[in-house]
């Protein structure tokens, strides 16, 4: 088989699927700093909401590599960063060429723009899989192109980089609901935890930024689960236990996490009022959301033996994005129409 | 996420192991052609026997894009690639660091030595993740080193170069074994053919170079198979039906296929005959052949639906290699013991 390297937008876009589901209410995003000769110097994503974006940390990694001066890893704000790279560039930028996988954001929001950035560094080409469908943050091209820099659309990406924004474009009209589930690749999900540490970190994280957790009734009576984000130190959200039944333990320990509100409902209207929602279910909470879930994150754990099978639905998935997660994979998946 | 630029090594082994399970007799090899900037130019995989090596492929692609010159991607035969990048180099490459996951080869089989083309073409660095442990092949990196080449061991590349290597460290011994499946997402199997034609024309491609495929009496009266290579237009191979009962309708289409031996037995014992061995089984042969099975492939159709599941043994498995199969996935895995 014969072969280029790797593709730096390929690149970009595989690294921000890493961080999917982290980085609510922004944009997964992925960035590729590629020097005059075509190497590959750096990749950067956006991991979370306040910290840089994914151009910030492609640029403060390519300056330290380009410039052999680890300096720069030491700063995390990315106002600092910005500022660093402005004053301290001389102009290493100017042949290097950014893949980004969206649209460099035009406006100072909690971090400063990106595209300005760009401009200020005196990079000459950047390659765009995604225009920023966001008209807040929109308009990085259009700030790029007027100080003379060439911008590319990265045609052949469409497909990816469209189904890595999705949530992103989602949220600009509507909720946007992930159902996550684990199981052995036989398809069984009992016995409690079964995926891996690494693995179940990422639902903490994924935790951390949703504002509402579904559950259904039977999971919460079996599993006594607490739903928080501990192994990530990260924040508290509100709960929607979906339940016909409105008696429950009160001794189950979700009840009892501070800060939360507890909604114990057989609708799931409320989901309505919430933006970045994670239904965690087993079978039945699966059938009683197809028609409100945007896409499923499905952890499969090397191992068989359980006996109960998550859904004995005929379903028909399609795969958007798959990695390993620890000695676990992880797919991204959403159902065809 | 700060992150280098993609490891040459690691991009060397991800290419290799797309070919794994379709080189017998030969290594699964994978090589990147890395240039001065540390640029990786091209990646070169070993497809298949008789075919070109890794390193050629790699050295091929890397002449065409250094030289802006196609000519040479017109060539296919190994000796003729050889040697016309042993007349046409202009030293393009003295500079270049060749990242293989196996020592180049130093003997002249059916294809000339990679070492030696190393040599020729002055190449000054070359990175290997995995000694070669075929006597007859080895030697390769005392060539190098004696014209002066600096030759260094990936040391950080270890587990997975073996995990790579496996299939052919074990051939040198014994025979190497194995079980493939496909399964939906749900764990289920039945219901027909449920992989997607990639994944197909994949399983067809390891019957090719396999010399004997096992499988399950129960399989062959209810699958009515085939067992031939037709999508990759590829060679017959002997069937071993591991059966109980010697009773079977011989109108079922793999019994009609010319060249091929059929054997019915109750013992697994003839295995031992063969060197590069498939089993295509359900879950009763899964269970028969766990302490003579080296490792498994399963592919994972993104459904669910189905009514008979794979397993219901308790096992646990590591993973060595996934990727994206067309819309499936491919899992290569080993029992853990």
């Amino acid at each position: 088989m014969l072969l280029n390297g790797p593709s730096p937008m390929q690149v970009a876009i595989d690294s921000a699927w890493e961080f999917q589901g982290l980085t609510f209410p922004n944009p997964a995003v992925g960035c590729t700093v590629v020097d005059a000769s075509g190497k590959i110097v750096s990749v950067g994503v956006h991991e979370k909401a306040g910290e840089p974006h994914a151009e910030v940390h492609a640029l403060q990694m390519a300056f330290s590599i380009m410039k052999d001066d680890s300096t720069v890893l030491a700063l995390s704000n990315s106002s600092a960063i910005h500022d660093f790279l402005t004053e301290n560039h001389d102009n290493i930028f100017t042949d290097c060429t950014l893949y980004v996988t969206l649209e460099p954001c035009s406006h100072h929001g909690k971090t400063p723009s990106c595209a300005l950035l760009i401009k200020e560094l005196g990079i000459k080409k950047v390659v765009v899989a995604h225009q920023d469908p966001n008209a807040e943050a929109a308009g990085g091209i259009e700030i790029l192109k007027s100080s003379g820099c060439e911008v590319t659309i990265a045609d052949e990406c469409t497909q990816r980089a469209n189904d890595l924004l999705k949530p992103f474009t989602t949220w600009q009209q509507k909720p946007y609901v992930t159902f996550k589930w684990a199981q052995r690749l036989d398809g069984t999900i009992d016995g409690g935890t079964i995926s891996c540490h690494t693995s179940r970190v990422h639902v903490h994280a994924m935790r951390d930024v949703s504002d509402l957790i579904v559950i259904g009734g039977e999971t919460v009576r079996e599993d006594r689960p607490t739903l928080d984000a501990r192994l990530v130190d990260g924040k508290v959200c509100d709960v929607l236990i979906y339940s016909r039944q409105k008696e429950f333990d009160k001794s189950i320990p979700l009840f009892s996490v501070e800060g939360r509100n507890v909604y114990i409902e057989s609708s799931l209207d409320r989901i309505q009022d919430y933006k970045n929602i994670l239904i965690e279910g087993g079978p039945a909470m699966f059938e009683a959301t197809k028609n409100i879930t945007d896409s499923y994150l499905c952890f499969v754990v090397p191992k068989s033996g359980g006996t109960i099978r998550f859904t004995n639905t005929k379903d028909d998935f399609r795969i958007l994005h798959s990695q390993t997660s620890g000695s676990d994979l992880m797919m991204w998946m959403e159902l065809k129409k």
